[in-house]
């Protein structure tokens, strides 16, 4: 029998596009989904700008509240606004390096890219490998700017790229085994209602017994307006974590039909969504 | 002569649906850009799940930052789990209240929406009206739960909900006249470009040149992949904050025509997008 461990993970998302909002942060949700489905548990979201000082203000705060895992997305690259790094070191008062596995990854990926011409490794190049003392660069399968993995006390730290594909790509290769062995394989599991003709101020009261005798259950309602005919439109989450997989669906399974049955005499339409 | 007046602005997303990731952030980027657009300046987003403590804590450490707004998004309808007015009662150290004026909000809603119905004030629909004792409730043109304003320190401090119509339309309603009365008539200006066929790591000294040479102007690359024909593509976006909007105008102007130049002397091909 394996031992239940909970995996917390922050996420700290760097890049001014975000605070001007021309960027939806996409990156956020497509991580947390992948924490959660490997049952990891992300307890807070942080959005800052590229500069250095609330970066790494930003930074210490996280690990004061010392989460499994911290995972930033942003600011690696080699523009001079990428200072994720940067940020980063100052936060663990340790040194910059140029990192010389992180250089061979650069020139590597330079060589396989272009394979005739020749990259020379110019200073915003270079400046990718530039890497905290204590961390290790992670290979980079789509990109140029290799991932950086370092330990701060309770805490490990991964720094992935903005760009969607390459986060996800380090992610995949590297961060989804890492927390899938933090967490000693919680599994997460979860159902989707709609609800037609209740309003949501009615539903409250369904949705607290459900959630007070089906134990581990979460439901969050959530409001998708009014239908033509006037009658409002709902739809319900319900989701547990658990270690126990069996045991995990059989308490979701009564906790749906339990409240599938309620809505119903409540006078609501129950569609099952998944 | 108006004054130029910065305008700090913080957002709190609140919602566990946020932090499983099966929800977009899209109210924090749409809400971002509005007060972008304003002349306001978003330093952070935190977001957060529907947890009373880590509420309240994430409103007090907000506050130590004393941004001129602090704008939450979720939490404020009428199930167990919306509980920011809760937390904002308790980061204030004020107590909750039924607030007259919110009931008659709720009530007059209820009678505008179910004209021939009576539909009775519940208990989880006057939770609706419980508000900090020194907030004032914010009519929500489109739904049922009022907005809330609240005045801590330096800190003006708007409470919205989380379903993104509701929150869109007293913003709008309410938040742009104040955020536009704080920032004096500083105004946002844009542009952006597409480059192809040069690499980001060789576009960073002419970005870091111009940004230099036009004071003011800020550059943002962000990298579009590879196209089918090998060469990379960047989107580049160009802005500026400024009270003299002519003056913003002109910067921008020969900040895009000296970076155009720059690129195409690079070999790269350039687009204006906007």
């Amino acid at each position: 029998m394996s031992t239940a461990l909970t995996c917390t993970v922050e996420l700290l998302s760097i890049g001014n596009e975000l605070l001007l909002g021309n960027t939806v942060n996409t990156n956020a949700s497509w991580v947390a989904e992948q924490v959660t489905e490997l049952g990891g548990e992300v307890t807070r979201i942080t959005t800052v700008g590229d500069n250095l000082e609330e970066i790494s203000t930003a930074i210490r705060e996280v690990l004061r509240r010392k989460p499994a895992l911290l995972i930033t997305t942003g600011g690696i690259g080699p523009t001079f606004d990428d200072m994720t790094l940067r940020a980063l070191a100052k936060a663990l008062r340790v040194g910059l390096r140029l990192n010389e596995s992180a250089v061979s990854m650069i020139r590597e990926h330079y060589a396989r890219r272009f394979q005739k011409r020749r990259v020379p490794l110019t200073k915003p190049r270079l400046k990718m490998a530039l890497i905290p003392d204590t961390g290790t660069p992670i290979r980079n399968p789509v990109g140029t700017a290799p991932g950086v993995r370092i330990r701060s006390g309770a805490t490990d730290i991964f720094c992935l790229p903005g760009v969607p594909k390459e986060a996800k790509a380090i992610f995949r290769q590297t961060l989804s085994k890492v927390i899938r062995a933090k967490t000693g394989g919680m599994t997460f599991a979860e159902k989707w209602f709609k609800v037609k003709g209740v309003m949501e101020s009615s539903l409250a009261p369904a949705i607290d017994k459900v959630m007070r005798t089906w134990r581990g259950v979460y439901i969050k309602s959530h409001p998708r307006g009014i239908e033509a005919s006037g009658r409002p439109s709902i739809e319900l989450h319900l989701s547990i974590s658990s270690l126990n997989t069996r045991n995990a669906r059989k308490l979701l399974q009564n906790a749906s039909q339990d409240l599938a049955r309620r809505l119903t005499a409540l006078g609501g339409r129950v569609t099952h969504l998944s």
